[in-house]
């Protein structure tokens, strides 16, 4: 992409509503614009990071056995009303009245749909288990949104809900999404710590909340050392048991403030004892037939009985992610932006567009870049050095390619590594080599 | 995937409620669920040919110069009382209060949305051209939803707009959209006609709608037969004239009953004249300052002189195409997808599973297909293979590749071309080859 024909506002000023980084990143780097309170347009460079978590988020749903589907944003009360929840949830849900007055509601989550549309055509034991999946945009009228699209009103979620027999083959569904939770985040360059949750308003038995660490973090964790230092479970085989690879994980000490047994914890050999910030990325729920029964989503079992289905619900904020990302991976200069979510893999540098010299270079290495698959931006813009640097910095490519006439002199072009800062100069070939290799 | 972990609940029974081919067919494949009226949930093999239009659709937009962003779904009222549109629309725009009282609205379009974006950061004439897009869900209220997603109401749209220095800017903005719809459209497996369209409430001095030709069409258009026959401009130089490109298909006639005049039309020799159902898949406008005039989205000239933005907007609808794909190409016994947006490449039919020589070759099929990227859906279902013959009609994947006892005893497969109907008999290894060539 030339940058001259992208379209990436940069604010040159801090905005002063923002009260995190992340939020602040975003809006400096041109990344969304608020439309009103909570509710954001995702400029092309947020947008371009939202796009590659989603990617991320839904081939680690594939890849453990969930199936795709879309559920529309605008649904009925009356399913609500079916679970008990259209009362009982608050002023956070968003209620509409259609022409015909009548009472719809923007979804906040999706059980009651996805409940209907599975008791719609299961009916025995033979249809399951089944794990579905969508990545929708969902509301929730926060009182007080805030922090960006950390705490948006409009917010893109992936949810996942499972349809299960029994307990037992239920908690084989949740060891499936808490597993894939594991592998997700670190496919995105974070470290998420599974931690004991309590079930709230979704209710239910079991729950793990995903949490990233991150020093200016919304809240307060403990952890074993341990736990963070655990690497993914990788390449396992989903048909298997899985039951060894949380149990491991679940053993370790991991809780956040409302849920942290200080005797527990104290009792940890004092090195492995961490306390650290963070922030939740994603939640997962068994909560057996507390959907499924009032809505009667039964199923016959092999002797004939009719059973309502165990079910349990996962979700990742795949939105808020960006923020976290943010918060995670930053510096004084801007965002650093882990290589598998990045907008783009490199920042190319035209230091003097117009010159005989640097831009045929420059063009050469474009379209050489782009067609190794490296996703160049490329800055053929008129501004001047100094501001393509801290652009580039700001925005946070974890490459920048710098081709000037100094440099060309000598047959030579920079090569900057965002996150080290480390620069070293080599030959254009040398540099395409490089990129091209990563 | 396997049939037994997929989601594909299909109706045995014609449902009553379907006035229209499209919407039978896709309730019968179980390719959406109706949520409310006019609402609809897309289940996992419809949403799989979505995702596949709307990735044809971003391509195409991406080659043609635009750049994506995300604007939301939510949007405040006042944007829209700025450009006067707040009142004039009707009751096809869902209007909401959020807890706080304030008016917003469902989305139906981004006119206002995007103007507002683009006055925020770009002041002058080097800024220009911006051509930006996104896709996404929009939501009109109609008095009476119908001909399931055909005429929906929350519904998934490409729009783009554009934004230029002046008309003639304006008009090679609009060129460069004419020349990507024809590529969309003939892309998705579509003969798509532009005709010259009414501007109706968006407004504007120039529109083309693009109209596929199918039995089933909702409307009447009236063509010369030259332009039904005419190569889409494939791939050309977006930076180029596209004028020459445009004029050509422009000058031949092609009009919707509302816009046709009878007299032109006689005029083409006989056997030119075509007269055939439509449905309309794409608009585009140009429109000039009818929004950045009184929104106030004035960029500088090169003599210093503040001007209203030029703009147009273009739009496909991505939801509604799954419908005219289908009315445009089906048969009595259920879809024939063109290959491009099918769900999967082919349906493999395991006829005895269970049985020790079918299971093995069908597994080994499996396997190797997806490997060569062929994205078989693998029937490994107990049903009876009637049951597994219309089933895999009905949905309509381009190739059924079907193994059976039988056949193994002579060491073959069927290989069945869902469009012809045609069956070859042939060893698994060269079904395989055939099908990892296409």
């Amino acid at each position: 992409m030339r940058l001259s024909r992208y379209f990436l506002p940069v604010l040159k000023e801090t905005p002063s509503e923002a009260e995190i980084v992340s939020h602040r990143l975003m809006l400096r780097a041109g990344m969304i614009r608020q439309s009103s309170a909570g509710i954001y347009s995702w400029l092309p460079l947020g947008h371009a990071v939202l796009k590659k978590i989603e990617q991320i988020v839904r081939e680690e749903q594939d890849r453990a056995g969930a199936v795709e589907l879309l559920m529309p944003t605008i649904q009925p009360a009356e399913l609500w009303r079916e679970s008990g929840r259209y009362d009982d949830y608050g002023k956070e849900m968003l209620r509409i009245q259609d022409r015909k007055e009548r009472e719809m509601l923007y979804g906040p989550t999706n059980e009651e749909m996805i409940t209907e549309i599975f008791r719609a055509s299961c009916r025995s034991y033979k249809d399951l288990p089944k794990l579905l999946y969508h990545i929708q945009w969902k509301f929730r009228d926060e009182v007080r949104p805030r922090f960006g699209i950390m705490r948006g009103r409009e917010f893109l979620m992936k949810d996942a809900y499972s349809f299960d027999i029994d307990e037992a083959a239920a908690r084989r569904s949740y060891n499936r999404m808490f597993v894939a939770y594991l592998n997700t985040f670190s496919r995105l360059g974070l470290k998420a710590l599974p931690m004991r949750a309590d079930t709230g308003p979704i209710g239910g038995d079991l729950s793990h909340e995903f949490i990233i660490l991150a020093e200016t973090g919304e809240s307060q964790v403990f952890c074993d050392r341990a736990a963070v230092e655990m690497a993914p479970p990788g390449d396992v085989d989903f048909e298997g048991d899985l039951e060894p690879i949380v149990a491991e994980r679940t053993a370790l000490y991991a809780a956040t403030d409302e849920m942290h047994d200080p005797a527990a914890f104290e009792a940890l050999p004092e090195d492995r004892r961490m306390s650290a910030r963070g922030i939740e990325v994603g939640h997962i729920f068994y909560f057996g037939t507390k959907y499924s029964a009032p809505m009667k989503a039964t199923v016959q079992t092999p002797d004939g009985e009719s059973v309502a289905a165990h079910m349990g619900s996962y979700g990742v904020g795949v939105s808020r992610l960006v923020g976290a990302i943010i918060e995670a991976s930053h510096d004084e200069s801007g965002i650093i932006w882990p290589e598998p979510v990045t907008p783009f893999g490199v920042g190319l540098v035209n230091l003097k567009p117009g010159d005989a010299e640097v831009d045929p270079v420059c063009e050469d290495l474009y379209a050489k870049l782009t067609a190794a698959g490296c996703e160049p931006l490329y800055d053929d813009t008129d501004e001047r050095p100094g501001g393509k640097f801290a652009r580039m910095d700001l925005i946070g490519l974890p490459w920048q390619l710098i081709v000037g006439p100094r440099g060309l002199k000598d047959g030579v072009v920079e090569l900057k590594n965002r996150a080290t800062g480390e620069r070293e100069t080599l030959s254009p070939e040398s540099a395409l080599a490089r990129l091209s290799a990563g």
